[in-house]
């Protein structure tokens, strides 16, 4: 828990500082691992303010995912602004995009899935943000795929999918032996074998 | 942490009532999300007990991942004693092994690649099980797609070890709805694109 660089920086609001925190903390160590008094302290408050902005550590939770989810999402809009109208363009530069999260040994894969991983409780409230949150991506990538006038591009959505989150979790388990280190060359032969 | 099925049969050692119990509740609910306490309460003892037989909560999570790859080890010499000689019709039956885990509901993905998520710390006693595992079960998925005559066997081997990876990870982000459920037809695809 130690080397937290995030701000104390008192003229950001409590909540952001909270939030920040969560990021960094929550991704770092995991989500069961860092309680409400360290993302507190941290965030140079405490624990009351901590509940006054979120009810319990699990909306926390949710939120610091709800957080990512957002992000995230600017991907989609920054590829169609880089490549406008060009689908096929835009699916490589989304296998480029992927690959260096893949290969970012700073990172520890993607946090939705990791907390898919720590919070097994069905009602727990980033279950929902996770779960839509992983429906979306799919469904993006999907209509990409389609755009790009490939073949079955449902099955090369799913296909691209699933290697891409195991390529994320296997970074984790195996490091920088990971097969995952050959996304792109796998993502372009999944590519081209639905060629058309 | 309710509906603990473990026996507390004393004739049972204490030691393996501890492994089955650990095997039940960190696979269950996460490893952080269970303390040795728990653990040594659901199998009868207590934390004294434990200690005696594990020296830290850490090597008992080690001691529960390596009774876990062992069992998985088990099944490459079920696939050959099923299909003796008949590579091709081993890697189609481990496909059709895979696919029941990652099917079956009450499965909450592959317990080593969940630890490694769960467990950041680089010299965790844990983490060398896991890799060691990981890279043994994708040499031997790479060994079976040699010996099964396919082109660019290595290849299809990281495809297939990914494809697993990210079904059984997105089995619990996105439950039902994974794209993991079409695993069979796309493992079947990239062994067909893979064929002489």
């Amino acid at each position: 828990m130690k080397n937290v660089s995030v701000s104390k920086d008192d003229r950001i609001p409590p909540r952001e500082r909270i939030i920040g925190v969560a990021r960094e903390l929550f991704y770092r160590h995991g989500i069961r691992a860092v309680g409400v008094e360290a993302v507190a302290e941290a965030a140079g408050t405490n624990k009351m303010t901590l509940y006054r902005h979120f009810a319990s550590k699990d909306q926390l939770v949710a939120e610091y995912l709800r957080c990512l989810a957002a992000d995230a999402d600017g991907l989609w809009a920054k590829l169609e602004s880089q490549f406008p109208g060009d689908a096929r363009a835009q699916l490589s530069a989304w296998v480029k995009e992927m690959a260096k999260h893949v290969a970012n040994s700073e990172e520890r894969g993607c946090a939705l899935a990791n907390a898919a991983v720590e919070i097994p409780e069905k009602h727990h409230p980033a279950r929902q943000v996770i779960e839509e949150f992983k429906c979306a991506q799919r469904g993006r990538l999907m209509q990409l795929c389609r755009a790009s006038k490939l073949s079955d591009p449902e099955l090369l959505a799913d296909e691209l999918f699933l290697l891409l989150e195991g390529a994320r979790v296997t970074a984790q388990s195996m490091g920088a032996e990971s097969p995952g280190a050959r996304f792109v060359r796998m993502a372009g032969v999944m590519i081209a074998s639905h060629g058309t």
